[in-house]
């Protein structure tokens, strides 16, 4: 059984400048912490979070009378909390979740204080460099100065790459996570059909859709079947699905079940799985979030101002790092994080890289794995806490 | 110059019993032939095609006037033609259009003559060993007892390879390229999703759109948009599109370009790519023959009935084989052109393997190779006319 934790929210009334030259007058951030802040205030952690995740990182929620609801546990449980590799009882950790978000904090679902309309397509687009800088704004007002390590994986370990790079001076550490320094021609190709799944559901009313009380589940559907293909190997695939068929499931197994010959039924066990997942993500997530939050990720691309040179981008950098990647993951291959391992070496930088043979694609770094999470474990103890 | 190809068609009365259990009481193939069948009539080569080809396989059209029309090629006249590597002025080269397709043979976009109503949806589901039925009654009907060689790529390669089971007096030769002897989980799931976006359109009408004057183009779209990831490597699309922006290109270069900071327009060439390539598919292809030949090619798994050995299901194959497989095709991968192989040795047969090393991932099976049209070209001047 996991900590209980607790949700809580900052306003922000000063305008936040964004990247793209559009400002946000005023936003809320929502987050957790966990553990103490020291009184020096030099064990703070800050987590940020990927696509589809939030401020609830680790622990449990508790209901109005104390009750823990169950399956609420927070997305990186497995590696945050008392005794675990990041951990709440030597380190304060801070999870925060991004603008633009529909988990909380200031998005596209919420009104835009200055028309009293709901923003919905007229969020400004957010990047990882704005996200950052609204971090920071947090950190500023829970009075710390300097992280001891800021962590993330995926998008997430993209912004804890780029708090290495806007604020040198306020991080000793970066642990990057399953990450890449920019996506690649196919990434962004899938991101683009999730994204034309999405804006051409007629559901979708060029992001207007709260007005016509219409969500664009379609579109959202969509968009998660092609994530959810890309976030795991072809491996895990086969051999948690293979080319098994649902029929098979329900009767008892043995002779060979016949193929109902079907197109739009489902006949595979892997249908029934994506459509499950579809399904189930099309009912909590907002689309216009869904295309704010993969150009985060599109754009994202320190080397662009240096020529192309990552070296060059991260001449500058201070803190230490740790990388990790999975050998399965397609979608930001170990080849892209030693990209980053180079860059820093190329400049002397202090750098750990571990490269872990698991079978699970990209959804490795959420994953209970002992070896992965005990190369956190010891990085935390022998490095951050020395 | 490639030479002037003519389409024909040819009518079957006679029921042609499916594999689901229906049946198709008459119908239509399209086909086309090039160069002369032989007084033995042994130097017939059956050309399968895959996904969105027709039975012009090779040589251009001609208009009314004997113009020839720009860009008519058929899909592998790099391949097939007078002194080309499947060599026209030795073989007879037939190339057939399967059932279900929107290119001329019998489909869903034609009407039923039992009910004089157009089929869409209601056309039945296609297998694999349906298309060889129906290709081997075209061979009956034009005299051909045994062919020289059925060839074909990807779901082309599927054909050839039932082929030799299920007609194993009537194939000399079978040319497997860039096939693989059934989908993997992730093929059926990338199938799966671009079937969902074709369904899900509101233009659909379950597969009855033709009644109500509407196509569903906006899932054709992301069908194709989805598709054309898959046909490339990822080092391609690195090559040809990388992280370039649209806006670049229309500009003359030099100075980093500013992104437009957008969520729904183009921002990177990749995507206008992919766009342009689902448009331009919605113009063309049917909603309903998408669903049917990703079927087929979902069905078809000749270990299925062998206890999912592969080995077993070869035991009774009598032709000669050469598979062909590239390296960077993540579709339908080198290995699982090595489980055919593996599959013929186990049983003695002839098999020759040649893996290409080529960038162009599953695409490359149609482009202009050397080493690729030389390993062919050697097969059959060495192998299939001796």
């Amino acid at each position: 059984m996991s900590f209980v934790a607790t949700p809580l929210s900052m306003h922000f009334a000063e305008p936040l400048p964004l990247q793209s030259g559009a400002s946000l007058c005023s936003y809320d951030l929502s987050y957790e912490t966990y553990g103490e802040l020291n009184a020096d205030k030099s064990n703070a952690v800050l987590i940020c979070h990927a696509l589809n995740a939030s401020h609830h990182v680790a622990g449990v929620y508790a209901d109005a009378n104390g009750q823990v609801i169950p399956k609420s546990e927070g997305w990186w449980d497995t590696m945050i909390g008392p005794g675990k590799p990041v951990d709440t009882k030597r380190f304060f950790v801070i999870g925060v979740n991004n603008l633009g978000s529909c988990f909380g904090s200031t998005g596209p679902m919420q009104r835009n204080p200055e028309t009293n309309e709901i923003y919905g397509a007229d969020f400004p687009v957010v990047t990882v460099q704005d996200w950052v800088n609204a971090q920071a704004r947090l950190l500023d007002r829970l009075g710390i100065q300097t992280l001891a390590a800021v962590m993330g994986g995926s998008l997430g370990g993209m912004q804890a790459l780029s708090w290495t790079l806007q604020y040198p001076d306020r991080v000793r550490h970066a642990v990057v996570v399953a990450s890449a320094p920019n996506l690649t021609a196919e990434n962004i190709a899938f991101n683009e059909v999730a994204r034309r799944a999405i804006v051409t559901d007629p559901d979708f009313h060029g992001g207007h859709f709260y007005r016509h009380g219409v969500l664009p589940k379609r579109g959202l559907r969509i968009a998660r079947m092609i994530g959810h293909i890309t976030y795991l190997s072809d491996d895990v695939m086969n051999e948690k699905f293979g080319r098994q068929l649902r029929q098979a499931v329900a009767e008892s197994a043995g002779a060979e079940t016949p193929y109902k010959y079907t197109t739009q039924d489902i006949e595979f066990e892997i249908e029934s799985y994506l459509r499950y997942q579809g399904d189930k993500f099309s009912e909590y997530f907002d689309a216009n979030t869904y295309l704010l939050i993969t150009r985060a990720l599109d754009y994202f691309d320190p080397a662009r101002t240096h020529g192309g040179s990552l070296t060059k981008a991260l001449a500058h950098v201070k803190a230490k790092f740790l990388l990790v990647s999975f050998t399965t993951d397609w979608r930001f291959a170990p080849a892209r994080s030693r990209e980053i391992v180079k860059a820093l070496l190329d400049n002397q930088r202090d750098v750990s890289y571990a490269e872990i043979d698991a079978p699970h694609g990209h959804d490795a770094f959420l994953l209970e794995d002992e070896r992965y999470l005990g190369v956190v474990r010891s990085y935390f103890d022998s490095k951050v806490a020395a």
